[in-house]
C-alpha cells in the first residue's frame, strides 16, 4: 500500500471539495474529519468516501452552497437544516451550537435534518473535550439492519459516540456501530471468500446466514446481539433510539426511508422528511462537579478498569478509544496507508477536477 | 402460583415500609414502582426486593428518613444526595427535577449519588411521557459484568430506559440492561438444572461457559454482544458510559466499589464515592418540533416498524414497551401472580413488623 502524509492528503481533499464549489473555509472543515477517520485507523470513513461524495456532486444530490441555519431553538436545545450538503458542515454546525448552548444552559442538544453521512461519529463527540465537556453524537444511515424478528433492513447501522475528558488521562471515547460489527467485515470476507460468523448477518427470509454477501441477496445485517436469545432486542432498541432522536425529532427521514449515499442507487419513493438525520450533545462537566473533581475521578475510573485481572490469554482491559489514539500516534508517524483501489479512485477524481495527484 | 391484586400489595407494601420508618408519601411513592414493576411483568424487581429492602434497614444500611437535596445545578442540571436512601426516592425527586428544568430550559439533566437500588429504569424515563417529554434513565449496580480482556467483574448490569411520546400509537419504553440476559436467567437455569447459552457468562480465568453457577464460583456476567468477536467491547462501552453518568459525575461509587445490596454481604472496604448513583433526562418535544408534529411522525415510526416482514417462524417486529404493555393490560386485570417463596418471604416480614398478611 501506498503511504500518503496526513498535510498531502488534506491539501488534496480541499481543493478537490473546492472544485465541487464547496467554500475554502467549507472544504477545509470537510477534509478535516475525512482525515481523522484515516488517522484513528478507521480508513472505511477516511478518504475512500470522497470518491462517493464526488459521484453524488455529479449526480446533482449534493449542495455544495449550503444555508445551513437554526430552525427551532430553546435555551439548551436546536434544530439544524444542513440544506442538502456533506453531512460533515451541519455536524460540525451543530456541535459547535450544542457547545455553545452548554456554556449557558448547562447542556446542549442539536438534531439535524437535511444532511447526509457525516464520517465518524467520534469527531464530533471529541469536539467537547477542549471545553471540558462531555460530548455526545448519533446518526442514522442507509437501512442495512433488520430489526428482531423483521426480514429486511429497516434501520441503518446508526452509529452513536460519547466522549469524557479525564485529567492526566487520555480522554474515553467510545464511538460503535449498533450492530456487531461493521459492513466492511462482510467486503473483505467475501474478498477473501471466507464465511461470516454467525450473528451478523440474515438471509432473504430472515434466517441466520454465515453469507457475506447476504445483503446482495436480500439479506440482512443483524443488531448488536445478534439474535433475540443474545439480546439483538437491545440492539434494536439502541438503533431504534438513534433513528428517533436523529430523523423523528429533527425532522430527517427516518427508518427505511433514509436516502442512499451512492450515486448509482435510485432515489426512493417516499420521503418522511428531509435527507439525513444527527443528534448531537454537549454536557459541562461543571454543571454537575467542579471539573478538576471530574477529571480526577475518571482517572480513577480509567486506572481501575485497567487494572483488573485480565482474562486467560488477554493482555489488559481497554480504554474506549485507546485502539485509535494509539493508530493515531503511529499513522501520524508513519503515514497513511491507502488502497490501491482508493489511489485509483483518487487519480479518477484529480483528472476529472483538473487537480495533479502525485503516486508516489 | 398465589394471586394479588395491586390494591392488596400496594397498601401491605406501603405499610411495611411505613413500619420500616418512612413517611407515608415516601412509603407510597417506592410502592409505586415495586407494584410497577410487577404489572409490567419484571417480577425480578417487584415486591421480591421488599423482603432485601427490609433487611438493609435491620442492618442499618437505609436510611428512611432522608434529606434528599440538590447540591449543585444550573440552568438545564441538577445533582442530588439521596441521602443513603431507598433508591425509588431521589431517583422520583431526580426525574421531577428533570422534568421541571425542562419546562424553563428545553431539556433537564440530573445525575444522583448516595442512592441505592432504585427498581425498574423504565417507571421514571416514562414519568416524562405526560409531560410530552422524552426520558432518559439509567443506574449503575453491584459489579457482576466483566469488561471484554478482563477475568472479573468491575461493572453491574447497568440498566437504561428511554420512554418516548407518540400520538394514537402507545408510547416507546425500551428498558433494558446491558447485557445479553439478567441475571435472573442465570439462577432459574440453575434450579432447573439446565446450561446457560454461550456467551452469557464466563468463569474465573475468563474463558466462556455454560454454567450458570458461573458467578458463584468467580465468574462473570458478559456485556452486550457477548464475546469481542460480537461485539462485547460495544456492551462493555454501554456499560461503562452508565456508570460514568450515573457515578463518576454525580459523586457516587463507580465500578467495583458499588456497594452491595443484600444485608448479609459485607460492606467493601474502599468508596470511590457515596453510595450508588443514577442518570436521568427530559427533554421538551417541542424544545424541537411542534409536540403533535412529532406524535404523528412517531406514530408513523411505528407503523413502518411494525408493517416490516417479519422473519421466517416470527409473526411480526415488536415497538419496544410493547411486551410489557400488554403484560400490564393481563396482570392488572387477572391479578400479580407471586412464588412460594417470595410469599413465605412477605409472610415473615409481615410477622416480624406486626402487619396482617393475608394468603388467598
Amino acid at each position: 500500500m501506498e503511504k500518503f502524509s496526513y498535510s498531502y492528503l488534506f491539501d488534496f481533499s480541499s481543493r478537490v471539495l473546492q472544485r465541487m464549489g464547496f467554500s475554502e473555509e467549507h472544504a477545509a472543515e470537510s477534509a478535516r474529519v475525512f482525515l481523522a477517520a484515516e488517522l484513528r485507523g478507521i480508513s472505511t470513513h477516511g478518504v475512500i468516501r470522497l470518491a462517493d461524495y464526488y459521484k453524488l456532486w455529479e449526480a446533482g444530490r449534493i449542495n455544495t452552497t449550503p444555508d445551513i441555519r437554526i430552525t427551532h431553538e430553546s435555551p439548551s436545545t436546536a434544530v439544524i437544516d444542513g440544506d442538502g450538503t456533506i453531512g460533515m458542515l451541519p455536524a460540525i454546525r451543530a456541535m459547535n451550537t450544542a457547545i455553545t448552548k452548554a456554556r449557558t444552559a448547562g447542556t446542549g442538544w442539536v438534531a439535524v435534518r437535511n444532511s447526509s453521512n457525516f464520517g465518524i461519529a467520534g469527531y464530533y463527540a471529541m469536539m467537547a473535550l477542549a471545553h471540558d465537556m462531555i460530548g455526545f453524537a448519533c446518526t442514522n444511515a442507509s437501512p442495512l439492519v433488520a430489526p428482531t424478528f423483521s426480514a429486511i433492513p429497516m434501520l441503518g447501522t446508526n452509529p452513536m459516540a460519547v466522549a469524557i475528558p479525564a485529567g492526566q488521562q487520555p480522554p474515553f471515547v467510545a464511538d460503535f456501530a449498533t450492530t456487531p460489527v461493521t459492513r466492511g467485515k462482510f467486503t473483505i470476507a467475501a474478498k477473501k471468500g471466507e464465511k461470516l460468523s454467525f450473528g451478523y448477518a440474515q438471509d432473504a427470509e430472515g434466517k441466520p446466514t454465515d453469507d457475506p454477501t447476504a445483503i446482495e441477496h436480500g439479506g440482512s445485517m443483524l443488531p448488536l446481539g445478534g439474535d433475540r436469545e443474545h439480546g439483538s432486542h437491545k440492539g434494536y432498541c439502541l438503533g431504534a433510539i438513534v433513528d428517533i432522536l436523529s430523523a423523528v425529532l429533527s425532522g430527517a427521514n427516518f427508518g427505511p426511508f433514509v436516502p442512499p449515499m451512492m450515486s448509482y442507487l435510485p432515489l426512493l419513493e417516499q420521503k418522511s422528511g428531509e435527507g439525513w438525520g444527527h443528534f448531537f450533545g454537549a454536557m459541562r462537566v461543571d454543571a454537575f462537579m467542579p471539573a478538576d473533581e471530574f477529571k480526577t475521578r475518571m482517572d480513577f475510573w480509567m486506572e481501575t478498569m485497567r487494572n483488573a485481572r485480565p482474562a486467560k490469554g488477554n493482555e489488559k482491559v481497554l480504554i474506549p478509544g485507546e485502539p485509535e489514539r494509539e493508530n493515531e500516534e503511529r499513522i501520524s508517524r508513519e503515514g497513511i496507508a491507502l488502497l490501491p483501489q482508493v489511489v485509483d479512485d483518487l487519480v479518477i477524481i484529480a483528472k476529472k477536477s483538473g487537480i495533479n495527484f502525485e503516486e508516489n
